[in-house]
């Protein structure tokens, strides 16, 4: 095999997306020139999609063709592209992958957590990753508003208005508030696919549901106008995560940990 | 009242610490800096204890005297200070103590969290809050010997060679290690007092054992010894916060979230 999938994660903070861009720094820059390091030669990377500017990743899956011979240790050759990437940019992990794995094409669903801050004050310690929301938030009706997004819809009423024409039918399989104490709130949501700036939206339209400034029913009717002038503000891009992406388990990829699977290895080297 | 007590949350990876020196920045100057704009004159504050360079808290307390007419609303207060301080240090709460209150010598016990990252890869989300330790740990035998700290000990052999002499016997109240998955290791510590360094040490040493450099059973021995060199290394301070500080109940500070109180009188002025 000859096709590698990786598996990465990035502090979005610094990154203007992670699809290339002319002049500006992005992920895929990035880690094009890491991979061209140690192939000695150009290597492309294709994502299984697109993150906007400031947006985070825990669990980013690309591919790529890896034009020379293949390594012998996927867990060094980690370390060596971890040792080339800057800081906030990491491979968390590779996997060798049959050459008709696709990592936009073959992606069964991606899973998004929006992370808000409901304290008065601001937090310097999360203030990268939560969306301060200095107002007491009715988190039960969030709750019940989020579970009005399970099943398939049309999301048009989500979706940016610079974004293309491909259609807004997600089916939605997971969307859940979770309230972890202090302060903290997660919105979780997993979709077969999402359309532009859909989390952004939904997470800008909860956060009014929580102000009281909707009812926690309203989300059904914004679906069903198909406006996005219906829906509340696009929340910004740093409370965002990408936190996975799943594929045909007979691709056995990322599963369970891979990580586990590496430390097993050093752990048998290191007791031989 | 004219004693303020303060609640200080600060990204320590900017600060040399939060005691004042001269010549580098710390959490002291820019604090009293930004209380002297509102009180237009200078304000000293004392902290619960110093934290090192690099170091983080969530729940650092502070008093000070209030030299002006207090203020009538102290969550108005909180947002004008947040307003002056930079990105990476907040006051999160405010609240008015009787005069024999101190931030320093009525504190009953401090609790801080060293934060350890156990995979192979890299995190650029956790990079300046985690350890990371890229060796499977055996976290069972990190757990066991986590709660051979609890209880009165001596800590001589986990303070650092650059301590002062006053003595290092601590009450340990909590001692765990959190297992939050994927990697997240927590090591929780609650004690009346810590000797310099203390924490980090421990962190180090607990280390040694989940990499199994040591038996789950050393710590005892190391206190025993009171001999430095028997603990392991000093883990880095970007892994260390300060979580909170307890004071007798009677001065009712920071209790069960003054932020919520804060957020019902928001709730209430709205409503009316």
């Amino acid at each position: 095999m000859t096709r590698l999938a990786l598996k990465i994660e990035y502090d979005g903070a610094n990154f203007c997306g992670n699809q290339y861009q002319v002049g500006v720094r992005t992920v895929q820059q990035e880690l094009e020139q890491a991979l061209a390091v140690l192939a000695k030669q150009p290597v492309r990377v294709i994502f299984s999609g697109r993150t906007d500017s400031g947006v985070h990743a825990k669990g980013q899956v690309a591919h790529c063709e890896w034009p020379v011979l293949p390594l012998p240790d996927l867990s060094r050759m980690c370390w060596s592209l971890n040792g080339i990437l800057p800081l906030d940019l990491s491979v968390t992990s590779l996997q060798w992958v049959p050459a008709d794995f696709h990592a936009r094409f073959s992606a069964i669903s991606r899973k998004y957590a929006y992370r808000i801050l409901n304290r008065p004050q601001r937090s310097p310690v999360l203030k990268t990753t939560h969306y301060l929301v200095p107002t007491l938030l009715n988190i039960k009706a969030m709750q019940t508003a989020a579970l009005q997004l399970l099943g398939e819809h049309d999301f048009s009423a989500f979706k940016s208005s610079h974004a293309d024409h491909h259609g807004a039918v997600c089916k939605v399989a997971q969307a859940e508030i979770l309230n972890l104490g202090e302060g903290m709130l997660e919105l979780w949501i997993e979709a077969n696919r999402f359309v532009y700036n859909m989390v952004r939206v939904i997470a800008g339209t909860v956060i009014e549901i929580g102000l009281s400034k909707r009812a926690a029913d309203d989300l059904l009717r914004v679906i069903a106008t198909k406006d996005r002038n219906q829906a509340g503000p696009t929340a910004p891009a740093w409370g965002l995560c990408l936190e996975s992406v799943k594929y045909p388990s007979s691709y056995g990829l990322f599963s369970s940990g891979i990580e586990d699977r590496n430390f097993q290895e050093i752990d048998k080297r290191e007791a031989t």
